[in-house]
Parts: structure tokens; sequence; C-alpha cells
């Protein structure tokens, strides 16, 4: 008998069929001997329907409103989850995040998780309930309801687990698991029994979107082991472990990749000390948040030449700062380019196995693929192609690090 | 500068735009140098769209969880009234139920209400804002939700009247005030400026729908003045006041109707002691409410006749329920009717004015018009007739009252 913590998205939530479909499947896991607690989004659509309703009413809502209205959306589905399982002959009882004491701070629409009291959840486990929780939203000390933003779920749903010491976190959502890569773009992706953590984090955070990274963070950092898995099929999904001589014993995980990035480049910046803040604190100011940063001395030595990316929603945004910035320090040039993506190759077992870097290089250089940018981290390699090049460049790197399904021939 | 408690039903804020104009017209109070409490309902339609919700899952769905689920339905028309009282300039706050606390006993979908704690809503009237309070929802004592049934708004609003003393509970409604009789079936009905507590229970609970009887009880016990006043126009509404004295020398207030009633007699039953619970105990036993109750002694001294009326919608059981009485009791025949209706003469003035009884029944029996039931209590005389009636009794009662409007011709 285990402990686990189940959660659900918009989407594995979408109708009344299938939170019923949900209620079954939690029932099979009760049915299997285990305790369970479900955290459930809001029913997919809702949020941005109570969304338009404040928009409605105020460009820009009031932050403490816009929580008290949508904090209504998993309030709906609590219920509708806990009255399902009662029907299949599963006693259950909901929980607010305000009634189960999810407290966060205040910062309203993203607020963070302070700590969640596990008293009460207790008692209905030991009742032999099936507990169900609104994610996505908590209590301030004030008693203020709060948000945690768009993904929230994932982090109360870890929260909680972390709160109940439970065994599992298992993540449920429209895929079954976590893959070497986007199986749209290289069909022959595999998906992955184990991941680490850390691996985890840098696919997240690239771009492979099953999992919201601060949820993954907290599961570190309470050592709550997590799995994804998917709710309208069958599979034991994806398990995020902290042993990392337990992971097959493969040195890449997988391969990530961003679509939405800008690059731009300021040329024969006067090479002095501070020139970096200089660049990017005026980007910074003017709320772009910046991703890779490169630095090359320019050719004739005293100037040096200056590469970075942002999202591209921020591109126009980051280009006319850039402009005003040159100016002022009397940079030879700007220049910028809309058509790159980022490739990073993500591995633990990279760390202890040189030549993963110039494997991977050969392997883009195979296919005539020019390399624009490259940033480096303990357990992943970045490159910055043009975006042409997106789908070739991931089926080299998925070809190169073998990490292909095995098929029966 | 008054202290005022504002309630708005589901149609004052069925949409954007309404709630917009009910933003629009706290602000005008607030402009007079008013405090205003702002109690509201949900939007319409929202609460029967979740209660569908609900039976697509459980044809009865689990009381708790119900609540829960309902209760989503003002918690978002109180963020979006804030949005708006902030998007016009009027600083707001908003308050579930559970957060303004207001406690309730655990009966869950008809919950009643035990106290409030004024605190909370207080501090935020000296920082100079309009508190929004979600109505027909509270929290037990185990931090449950509750809700106080269809109408709880109306008594919420009056309860948070009474606890922080407020100068005047106003209800906004669809109707402009409380009327001598309905204004469909008599035109010339005349809206009353004032009318006493002990009329307007009369009147409510005779089918003139404007206000909800625990409310109206609640607000006579802790003495909170109300007013009905129409969210749509402008005008001062009817005041249900305390002192009699002030209310119009009328000695009729008005007339009200209760269409949906049915009749049952039992004919020839022995008249022994305890006759009456005999027949009643099992009809209450199925659920079904007694309205008024007339007991004749029978042609031949020794038997009796009882007469009683129930719901139509009652009416199938009843009958069922009293012909297994009969035949228990050796009764000699049971016959029931559904094409009656109730018509009763409602004013505080009936207690020092002899003759209005004769009155009515003369300017009944004027229009040829059969009575077949009477009851009476101090303030009111209530007659069973043919539902063929029901516009011509009305139009001669008012008639013979003198209620019309004062036509200036």
């Amino acid at each position: 008998m285990a402990l686990i913590v189940q959660k659900y998205g918009g989407t594995s939530v979408g109708s009344v069929e299938r939170i019923q479909a949900v209620a079954q499947r939690v029932k099979r896991s009760r049915d299997q001997g285990h305790e369970v607690v479900v955290v459930v989004s809001a029913m997919s659509g809702e949020t941005d329907r109570l969304i338009g309703l404040a928009h409605a009413i105020q460009p820009r809502p009031v932050p403490r409103e816009l929580d008290v209205l949508i904090a209504t959306g998993e309030q709906v589905t609590i219920a509708l989850l806990a009255m399902a399982l009662e029907a299949v002959g599963c006693p259950a009882r909901s929980y607010t995040g305000s009634q189960v004491q999810i407290r966060t701070d205040s910062a309203h629409n993203k607020a963070r998780i302070r700590d969640i009291d596990g008293a009460r959840v207790g008692s209905d486990l030991e009742a032999g309930r099936v507990v169900v929780v609104a994610g996505f939203q908590g209590i301030d000390r004030a008693g203020n309801i709060t948000t945690l933003g768009r993904g929230g779920s994932d982090t109360s749903a870890v929260a909680m687990a972390a709160a109940l010491k439970a065994d599992e976190c298992q993540i449920y959502t429209d895929v079954d698991g976590v893959y070497t890569t986007d199986p749209r773009i290289e069909p022959r992706a595999r998906k992955l029994d184990r991941i680490t953590f850390e691996e985890m984090l840098e696919m997240a955070s690239l771009g492979s979107k099953v999992l919201q990274i601060r949820a993954v963070e907290f599961a570190g950092k309470y050592r709550v082991p997590l799995r994804v898995l998917s709710s309208f099929s069958e599979g034991e999904g994806t398990l995020i472990s902290f042993e990392e001589e337990n992971v097959e014993d493969a040195k890449i995980a997988g391969i990530a990749f961003a679509k939405d990035e800008a690059k731009l480049t300021v040329l024969g910046v006067p090479d002095q000390p501070g020139i970096a803040h200089k660049i990017l604190g005026p980007i910074s100011e003017a709320n772009v948040e910046v991703d890779m940063i490169v630095q090359n001395v320019g050719s004739d030595n005293a100037t040096t030449d200056f590469t970075f990316t942002v999202h591209r929603n921020d591109y126009d945004t980051a280009l006319r700062v850039l402009h005003e910035t040159a100016e002022h320090l009397s940079a030879r040039e700007v220049s910028g380019d809309q058509t790159i993506v980022k490739l990073s190759l993500v591995g633990v077992g990279m760390r202890s196995h040189a030549g993963i870097a110039s494997q991977m290089f050969e392997a883009l250089a195979r296919e005539g693929i020019n390399i624009r940018m490259i940033s480096t981290s303990e357990i992943k390699i970045s490159v910055v192609i043009d975006e042409k090049y997106l789908e070739l460049g991931v089926r080299a790197l998925h070809e190169a690090f073998g990490l292909a399904k095995k098929t029966i021939l």
C-alpha cells in the first residue's frame, strides 16, 4: 500500500465524461490498495472563459479579484470529481486551496507555495476517503485567495505530495511520458522509462512542455518521486528519479528545442569592463527575458561582439532598446535574426563522457547545418541554427546518439 | 452618512453590462456619502448550469459537493463586481461566504445562518472601500462550504445588515417595490411606499414573491429596516418598517394569491379526539406540506368533514395517502379538487377594524364567486375559490377596498 498523489490537468477533466473516466482511474488505484489524493485543474477552456469575463470589465483586472474569479475553475472540478467518485462507490471529499490550507505568498496571479497543512487530508485518508484538492490555488496569510499562475496545478500536486510524504506524485497529461524528442518531428522518438531531475529540468525549460518547470524544481527540492503518465491510455509513463546510477546507461536523455527564439547582435562595442551590463540592463528594464548570451572578441581586439537570444515576441522591443544602447555606446552595428531555433542535447551522462560536444557538432556539420551560437552547461549543449534546419537537426542528433526506438526486425 | 447593505439578485448581475450598471449604482450611493456593503447572487442561469453539470454525474448529487460546486456562482459575481467598481474609481474588495465568515449550520443546500463576523468588513469600510460579499453561501463549523438554498442571498444581505447594524438593507430586484396586488392581474395595482413586517410576511408567503420569506423573518427578528427597489429604474421602492402607526392609514395593504393550490377533503370521518393527527400525520410523513386546514362537523353530528390544501405538485401523493387513511378510518368518502386558488386580504389595519371579513365576502358574492374554504389570522383573511374566478376575485377585492392608484382626471 502506498500513498499516491495524482494530478489531472484541464484536458483530462475537460468534460463530464472525462471526469467520470478519471474517477474510474482513481478507483482502480484505490482498489489496488493505495491511498489516493487527487489534485485537479479547471476544466479545459474554463479559465480562459473566466479571464474573458474579467477582460470585458477591466483591460487589466485587479490581480486580487482575478484570483477570486479564476479560482472558481478548479472548485467546479473538485466538486464534480468528488461526486463522480461517490457515484462509483468511492468515498471522496473535495477541498479548495483555502480549505486545505495551501499557504502561499501574496503575489496574486503568480503566488508561490510556502507550506501546506496536511492534517485535514490525513484524517480523511485514514477514514478511507479519496481526497480531491483544487490545484493552482492557495491562500495567503491574510486569507486572500491566490493562484499560482498557469500550470501551477503541477506544483500544487508536488507540494501536496511533499507535505504528505507521498510515495509518488503522478502527473496525468495527454502524453504518455517524456520522450527523447518531440515525436511530431522525429517519429522514432522513444519514450523514456526514467529520467533524472536535472535532465528533466533542462528538457522542460528547453521546450518539452510536459511538466511545469517550477513543479520539477519543487519535486527535486523535496525529493518527491514524480511520474508523468497519460490519462487517456495505460502504461507506466516516465519516472523522474534521483538515482543517477539507475538511469538507463545512455549518455544522452534527449533532444530539446525552442522554436520561438530570436537572436540579436551588437557589433564593434568598445571592449570595456561592465559592457555586458550596459547592454543587457536596458533590455531587462524593458521586461524582456534573455536566454543565451555569447560574447566574442571583435576582429580588431579593441572592440567586442555581443550576441543574445530572446523570445520571438520580445524581438521588436529588444531591437529598439538595443539600437538606443548601441548609439549610446558608439557601437558599430546592430543586427538581428528572427529565423533561428535552439537545439539542445541533454543528459547527465555528458559529465563523464568526453567528446559529446564534438560528436554533436560533427553530426550537424555532416548535414551542412551551420552553427550560429553555442552555449554549454554541465548536462546540456545548446546550439542556435537556422530555423529551416530544425527538423533535420533534431533527426540528425537523434540518430547520431542512438536514441531511436529499438525496432524488432 | 449611513451604512447601507445593498443586495442584487441574479437578473441584476446577469451580464457584464448589468454588473457595470450595478457598479454605477453602488458608486452613486457612495458618492452620496454612504458606506456600502454589496451582497450579490450568481449571474442568472449560472446556478442552473452548475446544477446541470452535477446532475450529469449524479442524479442526486452529494449535498456537500453540490454546495462546493454552486458556491462558485456567487464567487464569480463578487470578483467581477469588485473589478467593475475599481474600474469606475471605487475601491472595492470581494469576499466569499467563507472569507467573511458567514457561519451556518451544516445542513447542506439549505443551511441556516448562525452568525457573521463583521470585523473584516468593518476595517475595509473604514479604509473607504466598498465591500462585495457572496450571498447564498456560508461555512459551517468544520470549514465546509454551505449554501442557504434558493433565494438565500436575501437572507445573507439581511444577516449582514444585522451584523453590521446597518441603517438599511436594500434589496434590488426586477420590480420597483411591493404592490397592492400583482399588476399583471390588476393593472391599477398601486406600489406601496411602506408596509409592515407582518404584512410583508403574509404577502410573501402568499405568493408575492418579491422577497424571500426567511429574509423577512430575519429582518423582523433583528429589526433591520428593509427596502425593496428596482435595479433597472429609479425610485424609492417600498420600505418594510416596524412602526405600524406610520404605515399609511389604509386598513388593507394588499391582496395576495396562490395559484398552485389543490384541495383535499375526507367526508364522514368518525368525530373522535386525535382525528386531525391521524389524517395529517401520514401526509406529513410523505413529505407533503399542508397549507390551510378546515374541519366541519358532518351532517349527522357523529362524523366530521376534514379539508386541507396542498401544493398542486403534491396533489397525487396526498390523494393516494388520504385514500389509504380513509379506508383505515372507515371514512365515507374522499374527494379532491385541483382547480382552486387561494385569495388573501392582508393588512394590520384589520385588527382594529370590524367588518373587514363581511365586506370581503360581500364583494365576492356580488360577483357570484362561491367561497369554498375560509381561514383567518390576525392580519389576513384567506378564501379558497374556483381558479376561474382568480382575476375577477382579485379585481373585485382591489376595488372594494379602494387599493387602486389615485388617477388624476
